[in-house]
């Protein structure tokens, strides 16, 4: 693949890796669905993906899961990839876009009988996004698009900034009585206690962490527990899974369980606190210690996006710690940019992915269904209503994050089976008016 | 403007030039008619889209004329732009479509009163390909696109190569009797004379040359007396204009009168293809002698043109000497690129195009109408059929290259008219189906 699709100065290539299934797939009236590898590695992808594995025979589809630039084992420059501003240069949505084109135009070329099949994107989360976004910048390429729990309006103003950890209150509020308000209280209560020598001691202990906290970490303690919420608001899925982290069915509710007192002793609440974070680090029961450094899988890109949140993935969160239950934190780009240039020598462009993929302006798109799911604190920044007859909004109540890509299970509620069967008649149909067209014009 | 839209490892920033005319501009129910600009200084451009003149009462528009980075005063490294592939490394359409979107972006953010009001794309030739292009690519920002003249599909092999030679050919064999077949037999003419040292030195001589021939510089005269035709098919208008050089009407018709007896000799065969060129050359009857090394008006950025013609641009033309006037060259990509690489060190990728902007498969954007003039060579590599109802084709079969996009002329056929109207009936649709839509929104 070319390093550099939007410029002529260098004419260096990467291996891409992508990965195809073809067991059910009909070269005849069938179908490409092709994976929009988002920050990760691609086969991890492949794997929590299982929607697509399960719809290929009935669509007669070949799969495809593209790994997206700088993630897995598709690094442009080896092991250079991120070592300055200079190689991270070609890590956008545009370049892994353009890769996408790229590679559709491959498999076409190479792939006996692919020539002249629709293909249909498909992807969660950015995945999400960047399926979207191909439907919207290469209609040519793809005949529609499944955007799963994709957050394309988290920019800018574009949605109010604290709506992503309202949502994940509201799963901690529903989940058991007194949850969300525990969950509330601990941050005073990790404040008091660091306070002293003998607190961060205490806490270290109570909390089993693997070294000892300094008062210089209790911030970044802070923020590891509030993205341990959020992760969970993310997976909270009706059955045990192993996304992020192995975890039991409905964790949330397993977590609510040690978080039913709220008006106990600052002590108590944090021993409970870590019963709480117990459930999502250590359910195996194998870990030893909890890395206060470590949120998720090491499937996970987090260097790439940290690059990609410092340039273009540039989202606003809030609290304000009243309609949430996290301390009170406003949304600071000065302090972002501050921070991206001295990690990364870069500072972000907070309004280019409006200019560049439309922000709320995109009515005139067709053929993308938007799929989120109501647990899901990624919703709030999702299309959640019918734009257009063809840009349609599929809501899972049940549902967090990109349920509806996962494998069926025996404990799928109701509201996702709906959304999946809606997303394969939609699919249908993309499918069915290529042909129908392509027929027309022979 | 930033020099790079898709990178994030330079800050740099250029000053872009645009003008702004806002005689006619309505803030009440008004709208912005946004020239895409191509490869030339944007006051010639200007000088040259009367329409856009002629129209901005009626739609109450202001008129907006942005200047492609790298030609005229838009240079992005000052006079260093075109020193090596390094600093031209930003010069593609896809940063120049980026441009308008910021460009529009910040018109809409600093104008008060222009930020509700609909924008549409017009343009000529590559500037027409950028018009449709940045329809296609940025819909949220344009309601509608104008590409005249723009020949889309004259690239890989989406038409035959021969097509736009092969049009040049007709307007010749159109405009005089044994028109075309005088010019087809001046190559041999001019090899058989070019033979001996004398013959080089008679036909520097006839042709009125500023510098001798040599026996090494008879492709490239060829290559200029052909271009000249070429130019001449460009703008056969039909009254005296000065697009690329000051002309009178139907300039082919003047330029036939000279070229009646194809079966004379040699000599008075190339002293009448002088006659011939001297209509172009020489039309104020103001210069001395002619120089091989020019075709047209140094507006025209040929420098810039030709770097974007080894790169992006890459629109394979030949000819068989049988359905064109000309000898028959076959088209070569394999010399084209070592060519590039000598002069710019890039080498072209010429399927670039149509991964990026889809060839042929089109039909799921909306509001471009495509107009071409059937005298124009340009017109072979357009879209000449309506594809959709909202992607229309116009054509003007007394129509130049952009001849529509001209100020209107008590001498305009009645074709021009007629597709001019129709443009305007199409404009005036899209911006109502925008105040109707932002009317319910409310």
């Amino acid at each position: 693949m070319k390093v550099d699709h939007f410029g002529f100065n260098t004419v260096k290539t990467f291996n891409q890796r992508y990965l195809v299934a073809d067991k059910y797939w009909k070269k005849n009236g069938g179908s490409i669905l092709f994976y929009t590898g988002n920050e990760g590695d691609i086969i991890w992808f492949c794997n929590n993906t299982g929607f697509m594995w399960d719809v290929a025979e009935e669509l007669k589809a070949m799969l495809v899961f593209a790994e997206h630039r700088y993630y897995g084992e598709s690094l442009p420059f080896g092991d250079n990839s991120f070592k300055d501003s200079r190689h991270l240069n070609f890590l956008t949505s545009e370049q892994a876009l353009a890769d996408f084109a790229e590679l559709i135009k491959h498999l076409k070329r190479t792939i006996p009988g692919a020539e002249n099949q629709p293909v249909i994107a498909i992807g969660g989360s950015y995945g999400g996004m960047l399926a979207a976004w191909f439907r919207m910048k290469y209609p040519h390429m793809v005949v529609g698009a499944l955007a799963a729990s994709a957050p394309i309006w988290q920019f800018e103003d574009l949605v109010p900034c604290g709506v992503f950890m309202k949502i994940v209150t509201t799963d901690f509020r529903k989940s058991g009585p007194h949850c969300s308000e525990s969950i509330h209280r601990s941050w005073d209560a990790i404040n008091r206690l660091s306070n002293t020598g003998s607190g961060l001691q205490w806490l270290t202990g109570a909390l089993h962490l693997c070294s000892p906290l300094t008062s210089q970490d209790i911030q970044h303690l802070k923020d590891w527990i509030s993205e341990t919420w959020v992760n969970l608001a993310m997976v909270d899925y009706p059955y045990a899974s192993n996304f992020l982290q192995p975890l039991p069915a409905w964790p949330i509710k397993v977590v609510c369980q040690y978080l039913k007192n709220p008006n106990v002793s600052d002590s108590l609440l944090l021993q409970n606190i870590f019963q709480a974070l117990n459930v999502y680090y250590n359910y195996s029961g194998q870990v030893k210690c909890l890395n206060i450094s470590e949120t998720a899988t090491s499937s996970l890109g987090t260097l790439g996006w940290s690059y990609q949140a410092c340039t273009e993935v540039v989202m606003p969160f809030c609290t304000n710690g009243v309609d949430d239950m996290f301390e009170p934190h406003s949304w600071n780009l000065k302090e972002l940019s501050d921070d991206c240039f001295q990690q990364w020598g870069v500072r972000p462009r907070p309004s280019w992915i409006t200019t560049m993929y439309g922000g709320k302006n995109i009515s005139s798109h067709t053929n993308i269904v938007f799929s989120n799911g109501e647990l899901d604190p990624w919703s709030g920044g999702g299309v959640t209503k019918d734009i257009t007859d063809t840009l349609v909004a599929v809501t899972i109540s049940e549902g967090a994050h990109h349920l509806d890509l996962r494998t069926k299970n025996a404990l799928d509620p109701m509201s996702v089976l709906l959304a999946r069967s809606l997303e394969v008649r939609h699919m249908k149909n993309w499918i069915r008016d290529f042909y129908d067209s392509a027929g027309k014009q022979h």
